[in-house]
């Protein structure tokens, strides 16, 4: 039989998924806007973004309310501080997808954004944050090893549009306003990834009671 | 006389008050490391960027431990779960810290960086870091309101930046390596102004009960 614990965390994963996936929309749809000028693309990820800050809200009050009401421990415990902290996570997803969209004016009249592989960042931060999230629900420890592991092919291809932009800046009739704004958006799919490694990590507190601290946002560096 | 509450609620403001000095000492040595070659300021940086993380864990279960055994309701619970999500901003400090040390390599051997007002982000961005603890633990509204005003000269500083590192690159023998490393250890310190905001933004939550989500994050770019 279920007990109250059951079906409030059950209600606290729904929304963690919706959560997830309102991100996805924003940075799919921000990834797009970098090369196909789109009426109010700006304001469609501004508005998923607010609806990824309005999900943070309610899921922290779920938290909040199991916290006081059930007075959870041990593993239980564990679950709640792992969600109020990944949801912080998911909220700057939103908010680095919302910075994305701006950079649009500046590189989507340049030829620079369709020479590097924007998208293929965007594909693999989105499978990030999915995956990330899925481990977090199903309590899946190698899944969560997976997204921590795959946070190397974001740096590479981070480091591979870096170069690819420098030699553009150098080559003749260059257009360093918009290198510079297409090397800003690869830093914040870069950052996304960086997101989604901190969910996994704690997906992996949460099932293993062990925090390996943040130390890889500077390891990869 | 003193609540047991109030006793554990000026335990936790101890600790957030070495959580951000902490975090000030990062941004410091990170702001002179881009000038100056200093021996293991990267390790420095990332030994202060644990003690962060450290810190973090510590005030977190401060919190866990102020929601179970005292059951906070209102304006109590507001200030014990602003204080959980504003170590996460801390935290991020520490991370973006140590980012901006990492870039140093790079760019201490660059002309570039004594050209552009890298420390006057820094020290404008660790005023706003300082001020936004203080708010919290003073319940200062006003002064959390000081804190998210300046933002804007952070931001103003990052656009100037941003400006003379364009000029600079296309300018004759340029260095786009360089250029492009100090715009980012610039990027990193405007991220920081964010997240001293994100805190002022908690602060001002945990004392009116309303929270003006994170807009500010788009509507500056």
């Amino acid at each position: 039989m279920r007990t109250r614990f059951d079906q409030q965390l059950e209600k606290l994963h729904v929304e963690l998924i919706k959560m997830g996936s309102l991100c996805e929309q924003a940075i799919t749809l921000a990834a797009s806007s970098l090369e196909v000028q789109e009426e109010n693309t700006l304001h469609k990820v501004a508005a998923l973004e607010s609806e990824v800050d309005a999900k943070e809200r309610e899921i922290e009050d779920i938290c909040m309310r199991l916290l006081l009401q059930q007075q959870p421990v041990a593993r239980d415990l564990r679950v709640i501080s792992a969600a109020l902290k990944l949801i912080s996570d998911l909220e700057r997803i939103g908010d680095q997808a919302a910075d994305i969209s701006d950079l649009t004016p500046y590189i989507v009249n340049s030829s620079i954004a369709s020479k590097v592989q924007i998208h293929d960042m965007a594909k693999a931060t989105i499978d990030m944050v999915t995956k990330s999230i899925d481990a977090f629900v199903k309590n899946d420890l190698e899944l969560a090893e997976k997204v921590i592991e795959s946070d190397d092919i974001v740096d590479d291809l981070f480091n591979k549009i870096r170069e690819e932009l420098i030699l553009e800046i150098q080559g003749k009739n260059n257009d360093p306003r918009a290198a510079i704004d297409i090397l800003m958006a690869a830093k914040y799919f870069e950052r996304i990834g960086d997101h989604a490694v901190n969910v996994a990590e704690w997906v992996q507190y949460s099932i293993t009671g062990v925090h390996k601290s943040n130390e890889h946002h500077i390891a990869d560096r």
